[in-house]
């Protein structure tokens, strides 16, 4: 995980969940575990998946506790079998025991979308495609999700309303037609962001080029449909896929030769991944 | 959604949530969009389940824009069919967009919740069994997530490390044992609680309840070990099977007699119940 | 003082306290007391007490300026005599004066509540009956007061109305009757929260033993009353008594038999132990 | 109360005095009382005293539920006689019982600090002499613990480290002297502040007069030596009497023809008034 | 002003603004006017200008007190005259005077950018050039200076590292040349951003166009390289000029045929327009 | 700049100028620089002037990434030559560009109220007069800029309204005049604060100092009036000139023998020094 969650939020993330988790107090550890106790342990994956969220381990206990060490074994990113092992740790027990679940909650979670976006990255390999994420995330997750979309070989939209134009249906019918639409957006919007259209249809990818978008939304189109309009668009425009991509054959979908597929399922529909924490 | 989210910390949930997919603005929206341009939608469920976070639409749009009026069809907990109308929404076409993605993250996900709690629930009809929750929740969301497992029909097991005991093996070895632990307990938590034992076999069994535990945990027992165990527990403590039940056969685990079940999977690994925003 | 504190929001408690006093800068000190310049000291009781808040000291001056060096002599819990020495400090003057007035508003007053707790607790040594607080705190200080009740020897009741279940008058009037208020929380809350009833006489404390109360709160009853009613309770619930206990005598109401004695005076009428920083 | 409040925190300090008081829910209340039902009640004395908190007491309820109506019947600084309602409260049930015992923490506290404040006037009546507070205050309270000190009769002292000069003993070592404190300070604060000198024999008196001092603190003298150093400074500086002036005899104290009386138990050693909720 | 200052930290960043310039209570205007006196004015520039700050104006009184009345004649962007009336305001005396200073704070700032915009716009009169900001802003203030330059007639550069892509000289160093870091930058930020190059000559701009550069930035050239610069690029890339543009002569820079040029002085060397308040 | 800063917000003020320029990450940087580069550089004065903000500097990358080394070559307050190097850094290239801009914000415009404020110091050399700073400051930055006034050889006025009294035109109106006014505050206000009047002919002075103002403002006076007035206080009060006297002769003000010139255009109206980072 790069260095770039430092300072977006990351420990404030951090803190609240660790908040959330221990209230007033880890009665029960406090109770039983001696303040000198010291414990190691090792983070195992009890399943066979991509790895992600070990800054935010590694953090975590920072936060927590700084006489926590946290070793990681493998990075984000890297390939796990069942049964590997993520990381160690080692320092005051009760320490361990007090943010265990929280480091889990995390590490399951994204090493569980980068799991599911590598399956996907991989079932359309040997195509130039590319799987992105949408903006179906888990609400203040939303920076660590993408971050483990990466880690599993995908790409990012835009990570919010302010750092991408997309003109949908709606907006299009208020600005009264796509043309307009991408003339308002121009007149506005910074002129370092490009413009995308969601279109249904080839009239509307034909309006859409001639208004100069420069991405072009093919949504919830048939296979077909995508074919003939990415051959149609003929790159004069980006191609993007959408409308239930995780249900689709996305091997069908990449060869359609179309530019990106992106899917809300990568995030919003997630299997954790098997972790737990084996203490010695 | 009970009153009780007013005031610990939804709303502030809700606002950074708005804010991580406003960031600087929506320059689509507020571009095409005009600013006294009005719209009615609907919140459409495209899959049969069961309804959770009406209450955070609402408040969602207030936070958002005062002037948008959103009518709930369907509360918390009702069953929506396929096409279903969860709400109605009126107001500023601005906010309604702006919201929109926000507002079906955090619906989405809940229904998710509830949809997946409700299956549980209905596969062990007859029995006296409980569904309950864990602490396997996505960091942030815990409050929210716990009331949707109660909407799907489950209960809850404890929010935080500090409204709950539960000594777990390694306590146990920290303590030197199931019954210097449970004193230590005794000694150190407040009188209110009731104090839960992890169990792996009928010796710990005995131990825990010659130390007077008041819930013992059968933890990854197989189905005729846990009803040996509930049989020898005999009602001198409540009951709870634990590990991996989101993929075991619950009928079988609430046949042994046990009280409660709990699923971290209820949380930690759910499908988005599809739901999206229809403007007329 | 236990690590708990370090992440339920002590820091933020200090940080905000310290800005309280600070305002926009400590234009005395930092006029009058060169930038360079160092001093020792040593904070001491001018009355004897029971010592409570010396990791508030630690933690402040570690908050306020981490070249401060704060030496505990006197853990808290322990007693001190008049003319005794808690702590000695070391480091930037200007600092130490900063922080000086900050320190000891917390030290004063947390030893307060555990001289004043002490005093209770050996008032009423030999009985097996314990001293406990409850939600009487002062507005952001009550998991400090709690710690500084047990620091005097007492036990903590409930934290807040989420880690404890306590039915009282007005909750039975409004659920129909004892019984019917037990089974909806028993129905609503957590299993891992035992069922505290508030009771005035016999009638009422039938009704809770009827309904599976497990503890029995006897609310303003004159001390034959209470040892009545904890000899017909006889042991079948735990056994509280309540209502202005800290101008009773406590003596009496320990013979009583009854298990827990709650005090609010204990943490909204208390005195501060007098302490003083003494710079060399 | 004034409206200065309303701008300075006293929102967030409700806020997470409720928090602190919620939890997770107050699983007792939403069990057993109907989402529906409303309740009304009364704020009654059970002892005489001083009003104060009526404002936060509004507030409080108007953050928790704005359906819930407060009364006030009697304004902060009121007198309340045993028995006395000082509001009235009506609204949804659960609100008012959520509610009650962080607003009866708010108003005991401060009414107890009015009461004695009005108790220490009154006890030097006939006098030009001011009692005041000091910066002995609950960490976070500050600002409504000075707001009861001028309920109670009393007057303020500087609010925080930067709106008053103080210079002390240590200021002074630190300085050089008295004077050499009283121009570096007269360089560097703004011209906006009075500058205060502590003092414990003439001496230093004649140093603070001859450096231009505006106040001049007399610390820990006796009653005699008071009266000879205001007799001394005959009106060429204002003069102020400190020093564990709540164990003195403040009339005598008065009766030296000082200006102002600083008492810090009148913020850290403050009794509860007696003020219960009575539903109906 | 749009709504969408709404909700992206308008209302935290005016109410800290309030809480700095209120401390603990603004004593003077407590001191001398009553509670009840209510009270009439206008906002009045003293100087001819473009307004910008309305939006803020009116929302800083409703969180103050939202018994205040602001009544908006000029709206944001709108010319004013030398003493022409840009607000009128009407409600409780106390809190009139006590926000005034921080209202006319942000509105004598904004409308002064808004004011040095319009006259950088004016003076490229007839041009295709567009005037756009930077990231050169007041720490805290961005999205409310971006907003003004907007009321001015300018256009925004990017919000923020996130949003735009902008490969400088030391992107480049350490890249290892144009073509690698714009291939870098095209294989991680998401595919809706454009990529823009800085360049300095004519070996630079033909190394960003060969790369596929969106925008070519021409840095710190003399009108004549630019003129050579824009021609050599001929359409293939959007070209902005930058580097002091401040102290150029704008119309021989528009005359380049340059599309964008970029000024920091717009926001971080800003003189305010005389704005005051002047009540009846 | 002195370490008062430290607890006072400031570092909370970093942080959100670090976040609001970051947004979800600097994705130029992050993509063109490896994650173990590093660089050394200069921020070099490219015009004379006083600097101030070299401690916003060091904390800014303190925080932003604890490894990057900042040494103060010139420190708070030093004259700057053109080209001089103010300060070097040493460290991870990436969160050295990251920070470059938000640092430089912040440097450039500190040092430009510091330098503007040396003009007005110098233009009046010789006099006793000073020169203050009003609350006329950009929101969330004032007691920065107030430092950097410092630095430039000025003093500071009030930093906000609970730490100064100054009684206006519709103090006085609102009061019934200046010697009700007067006496309001001093039986409200803390004793500690001197109380300055806002005059602008003898007869109000006369009022004034009856009712024995301790400042008296001689607001939008000319020349020979500020002279007559200062001669008919005679010493009587503290004198302090106002109104727009940033465009005013201040060696004619200073001649009239006020004590103080206090000038609004020292903060808002603020010409940014300018500065630049070279990296080698």
């Amino acid at each position: 995980m790069s260095e770039q969650f430092d300072f977006i939020g990351l420990n404030e993330l951090i803190s609240k969940a660790l908040a959330e988790d221990i209230g007033t107090g880890d009665i029960t550890t406090l109770s039983c575990v001696p303040e000198g106790a010291v414990s190691k342990g090792k983070f195992i994956a009890k399943a066979a998946g991509v790895v992600c969220g070990t800054g935010v381990l590694t953090r975590l206990f920072q936060i927590l506790d700084s006489r926590v060490r946290v070793s990681i074994l493998l990075d984000d990113g890297s390939n796990v079998k069942r049964g590997g092992v993520i990381a160690e740790i080692e320092g005051p027990s009760r320490s361990i025991l007090t943010g265990e679940r929280t480091a889990l909650n995390f590490l399951q979670h994204l090493s569980g979308i980068a799991t599911k976006t590598d399956e996907f990255v991989r079932s359309i390999g040997g195509y130039h495609t590319h799987i992105v994420d949408t903006r179906k995330t888990m609400p203040g997750l939303r920076v660590l999700e993408k971050h483990a979309v990466c880690c599993g070989g995908g790409r990012n939209h835009r990570f919010n309303l302010s750092d991408g134009v997309l003109i949908k249906d709606n907006h299009i019918v208020a600005a009264g037609g796509i043309k307009p639409a991408v003339e308002a957006v121009r007149k506005n919007a910074p002129h370092t962001l490009k413009i995308e259209v969601e279109t249904e249809n080839l009239r509307q990818i034909d309006e859409a080029l001639e208004a100069g978008a420069d991405i072009i939304m093919l949504d919830n189109m048939t296979v077909p449909e995508m074919a003939m309009s990415v051959k149609h668009i003929d790159g004069r425009a980006i191609t993007e896929a959408s409308g239930n991509m995780g249900d689709r054959n996305l091997r069908e979908v990449a060869a359609t030769g179309v530019d990106y597929i992106s899917i809300g399922a990568l995030t919003n529909s997630v299997k954790a991944l098997d972790i737990s924490l084996k203490l010695k």
